[in-house]
Order: structure tokens, then sequence, then C-alpha cells
């Protein structure tokens, strides 16, 4: 068959440089916003007047059964035709003749590209909002759950001060809130009207671009038509922000792995969400949880590949921007099947309560209490934090804990200790003490809860 | 020295390890910040009656004369006191004795640098902001300057069809201020309070952090102790936002680099932003656009720095996040210079207007005009487009350009052509007529300048 | 079905879990290296006396069939099996019965797709050197019909010195030389046998490893199981060396990019590695360079992908480390085909060498002459450098280029030229006189094509 | 001051611009390297007879003098004076004047420059590869003590088989023998000459290359200018290799962290290599182990850096280039830092042999010992997989080990289960028995060690 850009050339191309070139075996996954972008820009055309109306109603119908066989999967693409706008427009104009041929005018791959892409991206990423807000949802539901149940609170993995487990969980919940707020935000640069670009410069034909926008759905145009065609910002911001979202879920992951383990017990996954060895029969492996952890890497890497691409490009258009699409769908399909996942993971796993609990009473993480007490009676904290490192060293070499010594050995190290030291060492009033706004406290936790529900009430509002 | 946390050990650190892991000659930069937080930190404390006015005086006063110092650059930092933190209290402690060891009451470490890493990340945003303004207004200055110049537009690097260069500038106005809302969006998530979270998990001492909030001007707290210490996304949201940014100037810079070139032409730098060669005495470097697109490896290489930190971390804080500090210094060094440079060096250079439009003058760049002139009267755009493919090899044979075709040529080739299509193919005209929105038609650009000056009218207004 | 490690499990696991893990949509691609490194090991468990001929006789009969399949693209393989070990360890039991589970004694999957990936790797790197050499040799081929062809030599895109195009196109055969060095370096640490090494502790079977390296060709073992089976390293070798191999494709590309344009028109691309413009018929667009340069991108990112995904993994096995395969095979299959349709475009390409020649008439590039001429009669170089300066000076006010000058300008310059000085300016001598090793003078550009030819001999004796 | 090569131009750079092209801040690391390559060059062109041997003597008085006042910190740079070279070149000829001008000849910034980062690297890979060993010997070392002592090896963090801590260890030791090898194998690359090469061509001079490789201490040259002064792969593959190593180190790190974490309490780290809290006194953090962990991100990111900086680079030298000196130098920092601190701490850690122990003999990871058991009687290993998978449901129902089960337990199980299960049940028994090659049994583990003292052996002897 002969190229569509064929006239210009004697040679004809070789397939398997057009196999190299071509696009079609990812871009199909635009299919069906290519096909919106061409009805809505065949709308405008006809009232315009730029193409009769006879020949719209042609587009629209010819248009109308492509849409119909994509939902069918019946649509044969081929690499002879480069990319998805080439065999759409071939696929056309068998259907309907030389019309089809119109649909062309005022228009250029380069913003029918754009056009694709910013219609994908938006769709996606209102998608995406939403399962973030169900993951938000899963983790505060296990957290309202566990306000009272007290576990060590790690920094450097050692062993810090107790906390509530709610509180540990409702950290992420924050973390996934920033990310929604990103999504959210992004919204606005992607959808944004490219249509009527052109090639690159505009164009003549008395086209109205607040029409294709309006038919689109999008709420605004590009206001410089070489910055639609070249712009990719959109992409990578959402890379970036994917990214990000993903570095949190591999540390999401890797708690799981850790508490998953001999050595931690705090949790069991569902058997749905881990898996067995070939060669050892013992073995339940987090195998989801690590699975996310590494697909951090694929979306850190899509990243790099789009912010390398676009380097020293000069303007407008070139074809190095053809290698925007695959890292774009996958980044899109690994953030929707690690969020549905982690869910699903999350809200499935048994929380081994005592275990967490037992070992916040067999360590040294009630030391700060120790210091916080006096301080509190008026010693330099610089100075209590002094004497509290000898009384663990003493415990140390007592083998013993801190709550384990007598009242003397504290009156030894500090002449302000009293009984009630006792109960400061208690795990349990040690957190619910801590009911500095955003602490640990168990009140404080349960405020935090408040504002969660709040927020996945609002988000759930503005989804209906 | 005794080390502050060395209650606990019985060995002496070596000093070669205490290099390895002190972070003083980097963080030393947020100096003001860590006084500035320590100040109002103090303020609370005496506020809320956990220390007494007394010592919080003392306090106030031995903070108000190493602020003096700091600005005077007399401090003397030690790697053998680690950090900033730990520095700045010593020197407290010296000058105001055991009051100045109060100051660590119901603080620690990781909220205390993660307060410095927000506040000075959000006044080095805030002036990127103005720098990013500040670059549009020269770049929208000489597209006024430039509405009616004409050059080649560019897709492939091929020419495409003739533009204003005008409409070429502002393209990269667009791209400034998409960077400049996302700097300005993230401002919100950067100017938030973390102090008060403690270590981990708050404090049992009846601390206020809206009280620090705002003395601070921060805009709201972390809901989450937790999540405060061990947040880092706005950083990485600013290094990504960075990333795009140095992206767009790395394509500016190339076409800054080819535009100087002996075969474009089209601009010549000022002596001032070029450089000599010490062995081609007839050289004149585009050194900066050069040296300002390399720089954009660095500024990536630094996202991918912290995107690899954090991936994996388990919560809360572990000493791989000191690794934050000399990428988020050398992201904002390299913005505020590349940003001043581009300004300076867009806002000198001279346009050799007359290369320009000669240029559009020999070439088929005007191809395209043909082609719509057909589909305005009825034929197939696909069809038109495959005629005008053949008229260019038709000049190619006879080493001659369209407008050198003589009018039977153009009948020849379809009967639809008449003598106005000499007035089409001029380039002049073919600029002129591009009106759609957005495109580069003059009335469109001028329409482009007028939206460009509101916006920058808007900034400087907020600015002041 | 019931999953192969489901004895453990209460729950079965529901299907879009099962998806999500299941890695058979891209491990396929290792079909034969799966069932290669399964023939050898029941080779092995034969001779070592684990399984009887018998059993051994009906895998390597069903293997057989598989094999043969396998060529045929007659395999189905399924999600619900995970991965290609148990879609083919299935298939086996099915077609031979309970033999096919003794398949699996004295293995696991851990050094099974260990050593599936070492026979792909393996393969590939010997067909990419192949490759590279093929297009070294298209280089050199080229670079031997313009020995003599005088270009201008650039830095900083700015004409530097003249040079011949014959010495600048050798500079990418000696980065090929390098590329292919690297490759033949890292196949002694990719051609290692893992096999044996089990889950990762080896095993009690008295199996015979060095039998297993013999029958697959691997020229050593692994000499710790934990090792083996946590090894990346040869991966990400061969990554760092593509992403060295594809930035100089990338520079190359740019190259052919600037000298395709109408700006340059050094060279002009064969119809077969061009493409045309759907709207601008006169467009003849370098879209194989810009593709190749696009995907440097996709090379990188994959890279970085894999860096991200072993950063911070206890060992053994993790399952993160299933994330290396489709960054590997999508490498491959990139350079692949980048130096396949390199090769043809810089194969096909017209040189165009009138205009190649009259650049260099029309310029400074021969500054440097004069001040080597200066330096060369004792004046210091950089007073020489100086003077020259001057004279390029007079000549842009005088509008005229160094030759065009009288021999009094120069004497006025500095009393030591003389007129020979006319013979030193001309490009052609400039050219040929620069006969230092390794510089552009054509004598030395043929030693070095000689070197190059036997470079080349010697790869194709080994490839015999 | 005038500027070296101020003669072409008009107007006075500023200061601010000045600053940001400079790169004396940084690339005054190499002045050793610099005095070094002027050293040789001078040599060389008094031998060839381009300088007179008074000339020669009055540079090489002149360079010793500086090379005395660099070994004593006494040689004050400016940013006036650009770069290293240009600083030297002026100190040179206040020093000697005009003679110290002649140095120039026939030598151009960019190929000094690649010298310089030649010599430069060269040193601190040689380097590098001896702390590596010295790395490798520590691992070993322990190694040595510890080949009996018993723990959990893991797969999925999932306690999977018991294994040799020596076996574990040395899974490093073959990480950094890749490494290490790596490093060796680049050195021919980072050891060639690109002295001569001039700005770009070559020269005219009648130079001798192969002196100053001689004097260098270079293997070989550049086969051509251009590549020589473009080329930047030795660094990026010196990146790549790095990232490797430092991906190893994090590894390890991890572990590392693990392994100290109370949950783990398998080593203690001594008190040199590791820190407290300022907050918490009882905390003994793993800080040099994350903070490494930490690095790896850094490492990482230069490498991205310098990736992307050459991306698309034009032949030859442009000042993108300038960007590839920090990351290198950062790297030889962080990597030569690292491996000091890792062989402290590896070398220093104690190992809590009884704790490794009694984690094994409370976990289900002999399990694989009784599929293995029944496999070598026969029974398909698939088969014997699940009947041991209901045994360990068995074990967890009745809250207890699979030692603990009596062995009608086992016999009902499969009767092919006789009393010698127990033995092959103990942990001893099941490492002492894996003595497949590679494997985690006593001999293997000596075998491993054997070899790994034969090549540390031939490292010394190499190195001396």
């Amino acid at each position: 068959m002969k190229k569509l850009w064929g006239g210009r050339f004697t040679l004809s191309a070789e397939e398997w440089v057009d196999e190299f070139g071509a696009s079609i075996s990812f871009d199909k996954e635009l299919v069906n916003e290519d096909i919106e972008g061409s009805m809505a820009h065949a709308a405008m055309l006809e009232q315009c007047g730029i193409i009769h109306s006879e020949e719209a109603g042609k587009i629209r119908e010819g248009l109308g059964l492509l849409k119909e066989k994509a939902k069918n999967d019946e649509l044969e693409f081929s690499a002879k035709y480069e990319d998805i706008h080439l065999n759409l427009e071939r696929m056309l104009t068998e259907l309907i003749g030389s019309a089809g041929g119109k649909l062309h005018t005022a228009r250029s791959r380069n913003d029918q590209v754009a056009t694709d892409m910013h219609l994908y991206l938006r769709e996606q990423v209102k998608e995406l909002i939403l399962l973030i807000a169900e993951f938000q949802e899963t983790v505060a539901g296990r957290a309202s759950e566990h306000v009272e149940t007290i576990m060590p609170g790690y920094t450097h993995l050692q062993r810090a001060q107790p906390i509530s487990f709610a509180h540990h969980l409702l950290a992420y919940f924050w973390m996934l809130e920033r990310d929604r707020q990103r999504f959210e935000e992004m919204l606005k640069r992607i959808n944004k009207n490219p249509l009527g670009a052109g090639a690159l410069a505009g164009t003549t034909f008395p086209i109205d671009r607040s029409c294709t926008a309006a038919l689109l759905g999008f709420e605004g145009m590009y206001e410089n038509s070489l910055d639609a065609v070249s712009d990719r910002d959109f992409i990578l911001e959402f890379m970036s922000a994917a990214s990000i979202m993903m570095m949190h879920l591999s540390r999401f992951a890797e708690e799981i792995i850790l508490w998953s383990s001999q050595e931690f017990q705090f949790i069991e996954l569902s058997d749905t969400f881990s898996t067995g060895s070939s060669i050892m029969p013992q073995k339940k492996n987090p195998d989801m949880a690590e699975l996310i952890r590494g697909k951090t890497g694929r979306v850190y890497g899509n990243l790099v590949g789009l912010l390398t691409v676009l380097k020293g490009l000069p303007l407008a258009y070139n074809k190095d921007m053809q290698e925007d699409k695959e890292g774009m769908f996958d980044t899109v399909k690994t953030l929707k099947g690690s969020l549905r996942i982690f869910s699903g993971m999350v809200g499935t796993m048994t929380v081994k309560t005592s275990n967490m609990h037992s070992s916040v009473t067999k360590d040294f993480s009630n030391a700060t209490e120790l210091a916080d007490y006096l301080a509190a009676k008026g010693v330099p904290f610089r100075e209590a934090h002094e004497i509290v490192g000898k009384l663990v060293l003493t415990c140390i070499q007592r083998s013993c804990y801190l709550a384990d010594l007598p009242l003397e050995a504290f009156q030894d190290a500090h002449p302000l200790f009293e009984h009630d030291i006792y109960e400061a060492l208690d795990p349990n009033t040690a957190v619910e003490r801590r009911n500095s706004v955003g602490g640990t406290g168990f009140i404080e936790v349960r405020a935090q809860l408040v504002k969660a529900e709040a927020i996945l009430e609002e988000v759930k509002k503005r989804a209906t």
C-alpha cells in the first residue's frame, strides 16, 4: 500500500525500518481517545463551515462504526500504517471514501496525538485519584481498629518509643493524601486543549478551538501553538508524582515485609496476598509487597527515560517524542495495579497485637520517658539525657529493663526520681500521654481519624 | 570532647568515622533557619510554661548573639559536633550555661532538622518564583520587539512553516508559566510545621504547635508526628519541578546554540554571555547556554539520588535521610544561577532579523499553504497533500522554490490553482493569516503578549 | 486448578492478584533457555544417579517435544501458572506424568531463572558484538570514501578547525570499538553457571555443577550459592554498557539531524531512512535518527530501574527481582534495532561534499593556522593567540575572511608574517598538515583506517 | 585583569557570569595532574625541538615551584581565571615570564583537561582496587571465624534454609570480587593518552605523543583526536561500576541494619561505628550502615547526571562537559569513604552466634530437608513438596516445629519416613550436608575460603 506521505519519495521504505519507526503496537491503547478527538474535530469543522454537513455526517457515522468495532476488539491494526492516527484514517477512508480525507483539514498528527494523550491521561488520573482514596479508606479503617494497639516505634530500625499502631498506619494516610493532592492539582495542566495547534503554527482555517475544548471536556486551551505540540510537561508531572507515590508504597511494602518476618511477627498476610515457595514448603512469602517495592524501579525508570528524551530537544515536535507513550502507559498500569493490590493486602492482613505489645515491654523504648520525667522537673534536657544513658547501661550490665530497677537505682542516678516513675515507664502510659497535636496519644490519634474521615467524605462527595 | 550522646558508650568514636558521618560541612547552610526555629521553640516553651521566663530570656539573648555572629560569618563549626544543630547547641551552652540545655526540651533533632529544611526551601522557592517571573518578563519583552519578525518554524529540525519569532519566544513564556505554577502550588506542602513531632511520636510536654507555626510563618501543621519527621516529599516535589524547568531551559539553550552557529546565524550573543577559545581566536562560544544545558544532568541526578535514598526506607527517621541536603542545596543554586544567566543572555542577544527572514524565502516551508489552499477549495486534505508533494519534487528537480514555478505548473498539478496562489506562498502572508487561537498570526501573537503581561502584572501585585 | 505451592494454603488466590504477580506474559521470552537448562539438568541428574535413566529418557523426550512446539509457536501459556518455569513444568507433567515432577529435584526456581537469564543474555550479547562490528564496518567503509573530504570541525557547535570527514566518522568507529570491548569483557561474568545453587544454599543431592556448566557452554561457575541466586550484576553491567552505547548513538544521531537540516545540508538521508509529514509535503524528516536519539531515554531508564530494584535488598532472592526481565528484554531489542537502523542509515546517506567544502572557505576556522604559524616562528602561543584575535576582529569589521586580507594587514599585526601565510590559511593545507598521531591529516586518517580494518579482520576471524 | 581570550571581545564579562562559568572551585582538585601533564608536555616539546632547552628549563623550574606550593597548599586560585589550567598558566607566567606562554604550543585546554581527568581517575581507581581488596580481606577474615556458625538463610526475608554465616559473608566477597575485576578492566580504557589531540584535530607541530604517553605512564593513545577530546566513556564506565558496587554495599548495609535490630540481634556493632540519639538514650544506631545505604543514591545520581549531560551532544568538546568533574570527584570520595567505613564496621562487629543458632531451631527452615529426604527415596519432588507443606500446616495447628512431631505423624504423611528423619531435621546436619559446589556445607565453605585467600594473595603480589 502506498504511504500517505509517499508522494515525495522515490524509494519505498523497507518493512523493517517501518517496524522500527511504527508506534501502532503501543499507541493503539489510544484508540478511543483518537476517535473521540476526531469526532469533536469533525463537529467543529462542520460548525465553522469548513466541511459540509453531509461530509461531517459521513465522518460521524464512520467514526461511530469504528468506535463500535474498537469496543468489540474487532479492529485490525498494521505497522504499515505507522500509528493509531493513520490506521484509523485509512479505516475511515475505506468505510466512507474521500470524505475521510477531509477530516485532516486544519489538523496535524502533532496536535492530534497531543490531544489523545491529554484525554487519556485525564481519565487515568481521575481513576487514580479514586483508587488512592479507596486505599486511604482501607488504611483509615484498619487504623480505627488499632488506636490502642501499642507497638514499638522505630528510628534507624531501632526501637525508639512505643506508639499506637493506628498512628503508624495513619502516617501512610497522610502520604497518600499528598499524593492525591498532587494528582488533583496537575489535572488543571493536563486538561487543556492542544487541538487546533496544527503542525506547530496554528492554521489559516477559521477553526474554533473553544468548540473542540467544550466537546472534549477541556477546561482551557494552550495559548501557544508551538507549546501545544511540544509540551510533555503533563506526562512528566504525572510521572514525578507517580514516582513519589511509588516511593511511599515502597516504604509501606518494606514495613509489611519486615512485619511478616519471623523476627517481627507483627502481622500475617492473608493467603490471597502471599505465595509459597517451589522448594521450601513452609514459606509464606510477602510476594505482593516485594513486587510493588520492586516496581518502584520501573516507575523511576520511566521518569528518567522521559526526562532524558526531552532534554535538549529544539522546538517543536521531534520524533524522539514518540517515546513518551510506553512509559506513560506502563506507569499508569503499575500504579493502578499497585494500589489495588496494596489495598487488598492491608485490608485483609491479620494484626498480631499481642506480639506488638510484648515487644515494647522487653526493650528500652521507654527510656525517653525517664529523660522527659527529669526535664519536666527542671533538669536541663541534655543532663537528663546523660543520666538516662547511664541507667540504660546499668540495665544492660544487669540484664534487665528499666522498669525492673529498684527505686534506689533511680534515685542514685538523680534524687528527683520518685515512685511515679514506674507509671511513666509503662508503655501504655507513654503512648497515651503523647497528646501534643499530631502525637501518638490516643486522643490525638482519634482526632486524626476524624480528620481523615472528613477528607474521605469530601472526596466521595466530589466524585458523585 | 565528650559526645553529647556519649553516656551510653564506652569507646570513643574515631575521628575519621566522625568525619564521614558529620553533616556540618554542608548543613551549616541552614544556620539561620536553625536559629530561627530555636527562637520560636523557646518562645513557645516559655509561653506554655515549660521553661521559665528567665531561662527563655537567656536563650533568646544567646540565640540573638549567634544570629549576629552568623551574619558576620564569625561562627566556627566543627565536625566534632556532627551537624548544625549540635554545633549551635554547644555554642549556646558556652554562651549561657545550662539554660542552653533546656532548649532541647520537647524537641528532637528529627523535628528540628525537618523544620530547618521547610523554612529554607520555602524562602528559596519564593525567590525562584520571582526569578522565573523576571525571566518571563525578559522573554515577553524580547517577543514584543519581534511580533512581525518572520523565521522558519521547525519540526524534526526541518523547516516546516514560517512563524513569528515572538511566537517562538512566547512558547518558552508558557513553559515557564507552568514552572512557576508548580512552584507556587508546592508551597502549600512545603509551608507546614513539623516542629513538635519530637523524635517520632510527639511529646508529653504541653507544647503548642500552632504557636510555633505562627511564629515561623507556617500555614498549617503536619497532622501526624511520624509523617512529620519521615516526610521528604516536599524536596522531591521541588526537585521534580526543578527537573522539568531545567528540561525547558535545556531546550531553549539548544536553540540558542543552534541559532548562534555559523549555519543558522539567527542571533548573536553579547560578549558578556559568550566566551572565546584558548586555541582558536575566532571562536565566540555560547558557553553559558551549553553549561546550562549540561547542568540539566546535575538536577536530574539530584532527583534520582533522593528518590533512591527514600526507596524502601521504613519509618521513621533513618540516617540515610541526611543525604537529602546537598542535592537540595545544589539544585537551588543551579536553578537560581541558570535563571539569572538565561535572563541576561536572552535580554542582551542581538536578533539577526534579516537572516531569519531570508531563510524562509529560500525553502519549502510555505508548502503547507499550497495544501491548505486546495483544501479550502474543497479538495480532501490527503489528496491536496499528495499534489503538493509532487510540486515540491518538481521544484527540487528544477532547482527552484515553489514561488518560482509558473502558474501553469500549478494548474497542471490541479486546476483549482489560480493566480492568488503567489500571495498565499509569501511567508509573511503565511504567518499573518494563521490567526487561529494560539496561532502564529500577528494578531494572535499580540493577544498572547497581552495575556502574558497581565500574568506578570498579577505576579508583581502579589509580590509586593 | 490447584497451585503447585498450594498445600500450605487454605484460601485460593484470586485471579487478579495472580495476574499482578505473574511473569509469564514476558518471561515466555525465555522458553528456549528454560528448556535447554532443564535438559542439561536432567542429563546431569541421570549421570549422577539421582534419577533413573528411564525417567531421564522420558524427561528428555518430553522436553524435546516442548522445544519443537515452542519452535512452531504452539505452546499456550497461562497466567495461572505464574511463570515460564511452572508453565513448562505443568506441560511436561501432562506429557510424561510424574517423571516430570522429578526434574525439580536438586533445583529451585531461583537457580533455574538465573540460569535462563545467563543463557539468554550470553546469546544476545554475542549477537550485539557482531552487530556493532557490522556498524563499525559501515562507518569505516564510508570513511574510506571521504579521507580528503574537508568539512568544518566544531567545538561548542562553532566552527573550530577544518577536518577530514573521514576523521569525523572514525571518531564513532573508536567509540563503538570501546562499546564492543565492554560487551566482550562482560561475557566472562555473564557466562557463569548458577545452576546447582538451589534456592539459596546448594543441595544435599550429589549433583555435578561442572557437568551442567559443560552442557550449557558456561565457562566457570558461581563460587557461592547465595551469590548465584542473588546476583544481577551481569544485567546491570549489560545495561550500563548499553547506556553508554546509546549515548554514542544519540550523539551520532544529533549530528545526522544537524547535517540533514537546510542550514547545514552536509548529507541527505536515503528515502528508506527518512519519512515525510502528514501536513507538510516538503518535509523529509530524519525520523530514524530522532527515534534512536529518543530511545536513549528508554535504555537509561531501564538501567535506573534495575539499579533501584536492587538497592538495599537483603540476600538472597526477593520477588522484587522479577522486575529484572522486561527492562533487559527491552534494552536488547532497542540496541539491536538501533544498530541495524543506524548501519543502514549511514551506509545509504548521500554526502554533499561540495557543501561541506564550501563551508570551510567562508569562515574563520583557519584562524588557528595563523596562531600556529607565529608560534612555530617562536612567538609565545598566548601572544600569537591575541594577535590573531585582533586580525579576526579586523576581518569582521571589514566583512571579509582571513585569506582576503592583504599581506600588509598581516605584517602590521606581526612582522614575522610572510607570503606563505596564504598557503597556511588554505583549509586543505590546514587539514593535510595535521599529521600528529591521531590527527586529521590525510596520512594519519589513512593510518587510522588501516588499524580499523585490522580490528574488523580480527573480529571476523574470531566469529567464524 | 584582561581575559586570556579577550582580544576578540569589546565588552568585559561581568563577574557573576564568570562565577557561573568558572570551574576553579572544583577543578583545583586536579592541580597535581595538571602540573604533571604540563611537565610531560614541556619535556616533549623540548625533545621534539619545538621549544628551546632554555625555555623548557624555565618551564620545568616554574612548574616545580608550583608543585611545591601546591603540596604546601600555598596556591591561591581565582574564579577570574576560570579553571585550573588558566590559573596555573597565569602563575607560571608570573614566575617565569613569556616562556610560560610557550607551554601552550601544540596543546589546547581540550586535550589538557582530558589528560588531567585520565591521570586523576587512573590513580583513584588503583587506590579503589586496593581498598576493595582490603575490604574483601576483612570479609574473608570474619568468614573464616564463622564457618560453623549456623544462621537462618532468607529468601523474601522469610527464613528459608539454615546456612553457615561464613557462607553468607562470602557472598559479599564474590560481589566485591566482580567489583574489583570491573575496576581493573576499565583501567585499560582510562590509561590512554589524549594529549596531542589539540582542540579537536591534532596539530601541525611535529609533536611525539608516545613520548608524553611514556612520561605520564599511559599505556596507549587515543587513535582519533576528535574522540580523544570528546570521550568521557571512562568516567561513565567508572560511575557504572561504582553504582553497582554501591548497590552491593547497600544490600550489605541493609543486612547490617536488620541484624542490629532488637528483632534479629544477630550482631552488635562496635561503638565506633554506631551512634546514639539526642533524645533516646538507649539507642545504638547503625548510622554508618544507613548512611552508606543512603549514599547509594548520590552515586546513582552522579551516573544519571553524566549520562544526561552527554546525551545528544555533537562532537567535539562542548562546555556541557565541564559538568563531568564534580560528580566524578564526589563518586570517588564516596566510594573510598564507604569502603573504609564498611571494612572497619564489619571488622569490629560482634557476632552473636548463639542468637543466630537459636533462631534456626525455632522455625521451619529445615522443611526442605524433609522434601529432599523423600525425593532422595524416589518420591517426585513436587509430590514430596506437597506432603511437607501439609506437615508444616500440622505443626502450625499444633504450635510446634517439625522436629517435635512424633515419627507416626511423619509416617502418616508418607510411609518412606524413617527414624533418621530427625537427624536430617537438625539444622547443623542440614547445613553440613549441602556440599554441592558453592553450597553452604562446611567443606565447601572452607574451599571457598581457600579460593578467596588465593585471590587476595594474587592481588597483593601484583600490588607490590
